[in-house]
C-alpha cells in the first residue's frame, strides 16, 4: 500500500488550515521539512526532509524514511547504524509545509550520526561580543568511526 | 551591537561539527530553518526561518525575529498580535544548517496565527487506506479575526 497526497493548490485557505485533507506542501525540490522529536522526552532529535515517496513509506511502514539531499536518495534512518525510528505520531502545521514526527528511537538511542541522542548538542553563547558555540555535554552513545567506518 | 557569523566554508568538517565557531549554513536563499519550542513544556510551537540579519537581531535583543518568506521582510514575531517570544536558548545541529530555539511564549501563549499555542494541531491518521488529518483538540487562545482583522 502506498499513499498519495492531495494537491495543496486544490484546497482553499480554510481547507488547508482547518480541514481534514492531508495536502503536504512540498517545496520546489519536492521536499517537506520534518522535525523529529523523542516521544518520551520531547527532545528535538533531528531535522531532515521527506519527499512524497518517503513520506508514504514512513506512513506505510511506521519506520522513519527520509530523503537524503546529499545522497539524493531514500534514507531509511538507521539502516547502517541500527538506530531505526519507530513512528508514534505525525503532525502537520497550519499551512502544511512542515511535519513534527514523534518517534521511539531504537538501537542505542542515538539519532545523530555523531553518536549522540540529538543533533542539537551545542548552544549559542555570546563571548566578548561574538556568537560562539558551547558543547552542552550530551554524551556519545556510539563511536561513529566504529559504526560508519569513517 | 550586531553579530556577524563565521563563513561555514572556511571550516573543516571537524570544526563545523565539533568546534566552538558558530558558522550557520544559510541556504541558497540565505535562510536557516528554526524550530521554536516552548521552554517549559518542550512542545514544538512553530517552524520558521531566519536570515543573518534576523538571527543577529534575535541574539542581540533576546526576542525572536524571523524572516518572512511571504512578505520578504523582517518578522518580529508578535509585533501585531502581542505574542512576543523571549529567547531562552539557541542550539544548532551537527552540520549547522538548523536551529532549535527554546522560548518563553508571552501574550496569550499562542505561537500560531490561528490563535493556538502551536501550529501542529492536526495529526495524520489513516482511514480506509487514505492519509487524512484529525484535529487534536488544541484550543484557540485568541480569535484571529479580532487580532489580524481577517
Amino acid at each position: 500500500m502506498s499513499f498519495t497526497f492531495v494537491d495543496p493548490t486544490s484546497l482553499d485557505h480554510h481547507a488547508l488550515e482547518d480541514g481534514t485533507e492531508f495536502a503536504p506542501r512540498f517545496d520546489a525540490h519536492g521536499l517537506l521539512t520534518v522535525v523529529t522529536v523523542d516521544d518520551e522526552t520531547k527532545d528535538v532529535l533531528m531535522v531532515a526532509y521527506m519527499n512524497a515517496e518517503t513520506l508514504s513509506l514512513t506512513i506505510e511502514t511506521g519506520i522513519a524514511h527520509y530523503y537524503s539531499r546529499s545522497r539524493k536518495s531514500i534514507w531509511k534512518k538507521g539502516e547502517t547504524s541500527g538506530e531505526l525510528q519507530q513512528v508514534v505520531s505525525l503532525r502537520t502545521d497550519c499551512d502544511q509545509d512542515c511535519i513534527v514526527m514523534s518517534v521511539h528511537q531504537t538501537g542505542r538511542g542515538a539519532a545523530c550520526h555523531t553518536g549522540r541522542k540529538t543533533c542539537f548538542y551545542r548552544q549559542v553563547t555570546v563571548e566578548n561580543g561574538e556568537a560562539k558555540l558551547a558543547d552542552t555535554g550530551i554524551p556519545r552513545l556510539f563511536d561513529p568511526k566504529a559504526v560508519y567506518g569513517k
